[in-house]
């Protein structure tokens, strides 16, 4: 048994925790203030099976990686109005795969 | 040592709290927002020695494990009337017992 | 790879996340509810090399260690005016290194 600890940004952690149910995996959503990426962060605890581990990260992957994106207006609320295409980084992961003696569910 | 990470539903959070202090055991309350059972819920970091990771799940077991119970007005916020008593599930607990590699308290 | 857990108290929290990103630790900062210092707390989780955890440890101890502070004023909204001198502790941190059989930032 593990536990999977994943850091992702806010913006991608509804879609995570859909792709997480659809794929019959347990994930608590903590919630997360501030944090290494500047539009504030969620933590997920998700505990699978060793041989599952690969599943989840890819999921992870998939839903909260980090990407271009051509930033659109409701990004930006500066006032000005966006003259040229702006890429901006997004999503973005930090998972940590932790060792289980004992699972336990009451 | 160990830390037991016990995920529980908020409603049983205040009565597991004070069992963990009544019982000598310093228990950490993490926001959490949301999760798998529909009410939200609250993670618990609790610190302790190996030998005392029964105890600890057992107190987290007897406050706050799955259980019918049966509905009262307060619980159901609709606007309908109670004709029957309607039998819900409350409480539920997942826990992971992690290795600890070493412990500081300064 | 290790995963130290940090507990801290709410005050020591800002200038313990300067204190990481002044020396590169990536830290994330969960929000975090009461728990068993009485004005709230705050967890860490920071990610390291093994032969970096002492350091990290270090940097908790300088900023959030437990220490006794002279109360002024805005420490105490009781109302009342200070009369005497009158020593409080403060701070206090509470550190899990738990082992980490993967590491992957997508
Ligand atoms: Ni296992
Ligand atoms: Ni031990
Ligand atoms: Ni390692």
């Amino acid at each position: 048994m593990k536990l999977v600890i994943a850091i992702v940004q806010k913006e991608d952690s509804n879609n995570l925790q859909r792709a997480f149910v659809q794929n019959d995996f347990r994930a608590t959503k903590l919630a997360t203030s501030g944090g290494f990426l500047s539009q504030g962060n969620t933590t997920f605890l998700i505990g699978c099976e060793d041989e599952k581990v690969d599943d989840v990260l890819k999921i992870i992957k998939q839903e909260s990686r980090a990407r271009e994106e051509i930033a659109t207006p409701h990004m930006l609320s500066t006032g000005y109005e966006i003259t040229q295409p702006l890429k901006i980084t997004v999503g973005g992961a930090t998972c940590f795969v932790v060792p289980v003696d004992e699972f336990k569910r009451f």
